[in-house]
């Protein structure tokens, strides 16, 4: 029996390489999809292709995205990445990408039509990323809404794509938890938005933070553990 | 008072430029917004170019986007651009680029939220393009939805972004009356897929064909005019 054909959009990170590893033990065919989007670091980019290696996909696709150009996040400019701060704010954090995950998710929506695919998944997470508009579940709802008629596929009616957010309501320690499960290289796994040189986590910004929480309320030892400037 | 602000989506065809004229004479502060995606030749840029100059705009960026990479498209690959196709059939031809549409409004949207602008002129047209299932009524309404929830503006709820369409149920004799009307400067405007040698229309793609019907059923002369290959 062939097997089913899923796009993974990996970024290196624990959430998407947790992604990836669920996708796999479910035994799909995976593409993934990494974006190369003027992050300041390419760090994640060779975390994403070593995860993909680890986790033997069909296809490994790097996708160059000017983000910059378009700029308003300190991820793609030259603004400072915040540290230390109000992790319960409500507030939409300056590291937030303008529309991101719909661009992300728009690109991804071309491959599964090139790749013939009807599943995607996305390691979005509702809980800790509350603050950014395009993790939450109706955010989801509205883009398979849309992909259902903006493709040839929605034209014919015959194949209807699925957005898996297998993560979307989990905490940080629970997706620790799951990973682990799963046998997810941590080591391969990248957060910091800020590392030192050498590669090292700054351990201040949001992802250091929400990482190390995660582990730590799981019970595991993160082996690629940050270790702050100012400690 | 101030000026509104709009985002134009500027190929450097027709339609676009009739759109961006009729954003021009609607008042709005304009940024017209053009995709390099790997069309096989840069005639159309230099049109955008010269078109958001003519019309005396903001900013006119242009957004590589490696289209090419995903495939799918006689556009952004090495297939055949189709010649003399019949026009009146209902299926979708091999320039559709996958996608394309909610890849282009995704970036747009990025942009509108970083220029604080509710509103997104398009060319789209369901009319002679009926075969591209992302140029329909349907399809821009699935995304107004999806961007009211997708960005900053979204969350606020302070804020909707409106996608204008006006040409969507033109024929393209209505295009190039209307373009008329609005003096655009046809000399600047480019629709062949598959110009030759010396920026020449082919005359003999979907677009050379639908562009030269419109002028002839509308009653003007096009200073572009195809010279066919083969006539």
């Amino acid at each position: 029996m062939t097997r089913q054909t899923a796009i993974v959009l990996l970024s290196g990170g624990l959430d998407s390489a947790t992604c990836l590893a669920i996708a796999h033990n479910q035994n799909y065919a995976i593409h993934t999809l990494t974006f190369d989007y003027g992050q300041r670091h390419g760090v994640e980019l060779q975390s994403a292709h070593a995860l993909a290696d680890h986790f033997q996909v069909v296809s490994h696709t790097v996708f160059p995205l000017a983000l910059r150009i378009i700029g308003g996040s300190a991820l793609t400019s030259s603004q400072k990445v915040p540290k230390q701060r109000d992790l319960s704010s409500n507030e939409i954090p300056i590291t937030y990408v303008p529309a991101r995950n719909t661009v992300f998710l728009s690109i991804a929506l071309a491959l599964a039509e090139v790749k013939q695919c009807n599943d995607v998944f996305i390691g979005v997470n509702a809980i800790d990323y509350s603050g950014y508009p395009d993790c939450r579940p109706e955010f989801i709802h509205a883009f398979e809404n849309l992909a259902a008629i903006a493709t040839r596929a929605g034209v014919s009616s015959s194949r209807k794509l699925n957005i898996h957010t297998p993560l979307i309501a989990f905490s940080k320690a629970e997706i620790v938890a799951e990973a682990a499960r799963l046998n997810v290289p941590f080591a391969l796994t990248w957060s910091c938005y800020d590392p030192q040189e050498g590669a090292i986590p700054c351990g201040e910004c949001d992802a250091c933070r929400l990482r190390a929480e995660g582990f730590a309320k799981a019970g595991f030892a993160d082996p690629i553990a940050a270790k702050p400037r100012h400690a």
